[in-house]
């Protein structure tokens, strides 16, 4: 296994036991080495058979994107500024429901282009045509933990023939592109899959040990609606049909009491906060202060595309840290630091990937990016942190690895074809909207 | 007077009468001279002296930056996630006492850099040192309003000398730079100018003839203090005190009653909302949909990089059209479009500049950007004033001309020494907190 050296490296490994290291990174295979500070030693110097000059750059672990809809890419800009059903009913359900897998491939690709230029590593990924999915983290050397999205307003034969097709995609694909890839089972939400179903997918999930993936509370009306329905507010709902008896990831998470609170930290449900997306789609600000307070496991999803418009998740990391200030009106929450975790280390624990993923540290995964600082936003040299959360972008990665491999060098991506995706995404779209 | 022709080109003008054109743009001296759409005449291409194809880029007016502190770049990451006294009175204040002209001149020279790269053409900066400021506009190429800042809680010899330092300042540098210098008259805030010094500051204005601006309505402890120090809330006091006598502007103006609205609406004060730093200091989020149903000019400043941080105006866009949906849970209001007049024709507005900025339309300056296309994130190509306001960023940005003069060309700075900006900037901080 090829070994090779980081010099002269500022590394933000966010690992609490030593947050900031000024020196040397090695990394063997797919995994980090090991990690010093000061000038590399002579026998570091040695083994390695490539050597990097890190000046001018932070290393830090690669961000994890823990919600979206990659293919969604292709309605990037279809239709904004509506009210949430008309755009969901009269815009994203229709084109969708032309989707062919060819779109969600070329679709994917985009976002995969988009979230390696931006500096994402690790994605989750809800959708349709999984397989497809599936075959863009292989080859273009993200990590991933994917998940068919099924919704259960259907005949029972359909929803069965659903729940086989994620139950087969589980069996094809967990663990493939030398473990890389991961999966999840998900009913879409508590509002599209009646109780039973859920049940079914649960026991699904427990048969075949993975964890659970859902949408929860993501408007008021929706919660409105379970309470009309079934006479509890969503998180007791899913809790009393099974869904918090695995691991389980929870997406949007708005609209929560301090006993839902309770009952999410109680149980082990991490969440995926989506502030972009909730502050587009007019669905409100999540309670992430109070989860955090509560010992919840919080984490950073752009969603799809169409209701962000981008996959930068720089962007969701500063939003997490800017919305919650202002809306508390309490300064001191979400601090920097804090931002960052909730994009890397917080990201990895809340998908089963920690101590796989999410820190630079010995024994993980050699995940991570390089974010050029010799740029006027990263000036003056007062906190390298701070300036991550308030004053960088996607745009300012210059290196990406994932698993010990380079999949992007001074933002030239090198596992995909960049501007054969644009035309192709281009192409898809046309298709769709005709 | 050099005429050139720019062809194939997007035009995002901003222009009601025309917003989008597929076509080209004549630029004649300082000045846009003709805009047309498809091909351009025979006329046009024979008389150009210079084509430039357009091709793969959006074009726009540059953004406009209507309130900031440029040489706080200075402070940018010293000092987050605080409350705001403590953050003022034990971080800024000491560190800003020690601030000098050459700290100011190194300052301002990278929160110019800043601006360029990330396509603002014109700011509003409110600070000391004024001087030096302008030795930056001038010599960066950049349009800008500027203003000495003036404290008045100090003894009346002083307060008269600050007041004379910025009569002085007006005099010297109002229409200066072939008129890309305009000057304005600032008391900082109705809570640090004693009103009777308030009155005297819109006394020289009236001499001057030049606009009003100061920090107005920021937090709701000034708000409350405003009423037991005068007995009635900041717009009344400013509005007795003939501070709307001028042309105004007021910056942050987040606490504001309905009365206050229709008070500004009357009096045509124009507001400089400053969304980011308002979360990040966690002063609440301002009144954005009244003000604008009311027909308040609203336009955005990004404030100083310390509480921002950077100077990203395109952050300032998205925030202000996302915030505003979440906040109110009305995914329809600040919508694509008019977010980015916000950054464009009604920051124009705001600082007495429409008609000259803000907009592309013959007989306006040339002040404009170009927006690189050939992005993942620019794909498909649904909408691009959503993909400007929702997916871009500063770092997009290829190309800057201002009063038809270039000042980047392909990222590469034309008048600044980037460089050596970066470097003076770190030499000045370092000296600061020793």
């Amino acid at each position: 296994m090829k070994r090779w050296l980081i010099e002269n490296a500022i590394l933000i490994t966010m690992d609490p036991q030593r947050p900031v290291v000024n020196g040397w990174m090695a990394v063997e295979g797919t995994a980090i080495a090991a990690i010093g500070d000061g000038a590399a030693p002579e026998k570091e110097k040695r083994t390695a058979e490539e050597t990097i000059d890190g000046r001018g750059h932070l290393f830090m672990p690669g961000l994890i994107n823990t919600h979206g809809h990659a293919a969604m890419t292709l309605l990037r800009g279809l239709a904004d500024d509506l009210n949430l059903q008309d755009w969901l009913q009269n815009h994203m359900w229709p084109m969708e429901a032309k989707f062919t897998g060819d779109d969600v491939y070329w679709g994917t690709s985009l976002a995969a282009a988009e979230m390696i230029l931006s500096g994402t590593t690790t994605f989750v990924d809800m959708y349709d045509h999984m397989d497809r999915v599936a075959e863009v983290v292989r080859d273009s050397g993200l990590r991933a933990s994917l998940t068919r999205g099924v919704i259960g307003l259907c005949p029972p034969d359909v929803q069965q023939a659903k729940l086989d097709n994620a139950v087969g995609f589980a069996k094809d694909w967990h663990g493939e592109a030398d473990g890389r890839i991961q999966v999840m089972m998900s009913p879409h939400a508590p509002y599209t899959c009646p109780p039973d179903y859920i049940e079914k997918i649960v026991a699904a999930a427990h048969e075949l040990g993975l964890p659970l993936h859902t949408h929860m509370s993501e408007t008021e009306a929706e919660v409105e609606q379970n309470v009309r329905d079934y006479g509890v507010r969503p998180v007791e709902h899913l809790d009393r049909l099974g869904l918090f008896s695995r691991p389980a990831l929870v997406a949007h998470a708005v609209h929560l009491t301090d006993e839902e609170i309770a009952l999410l930290a109680n149980r082990n449900v991490a969440v995926s906060h989506n502030p972009v997306s909730n502050l587009k789609l007019a669905s409100g600000v999540a309670r992430v202060p109070e989860l955090l307070r509560a010992g919840v496991t919080v984490s950073l999803g752009t969603d799809g595309a169409a209701s962000n418009n981008n996959l930068d998740l720089f962007e969701e990391i500063r939003m997490a840290a800017l919305l919650h200030k202002g809306v508390s009106k309490v300064p001191t929450v979400v601090p920097a630091a804090e931002a960052l975790r909730l994009g890397t280390s917080y990201g990895a624990k809340a998908i089963g990937l920690e101590g796989v993923t999410g820190m630079l540290k010995p024994g993980l995964k050699a995940d991570f990016i390089a974010v050029s600082i010799e740029k006027a936003h990263f000036v003056p040299a007062t906190d390298y942190v701070s300036h991550l959360v308030y004053a960088a972008s996607g745009a300012d990665v210059a290196h990406m690895w994932v698993d010990g491999r380079q999949l992007m060098r001074n933002r030239e991506l090198l596992t995909l074809d960049v501007e054969r995706i644009r035309r192709e995404a281009q192409r898809c779209f046309e298709r769709l909207r005709a």
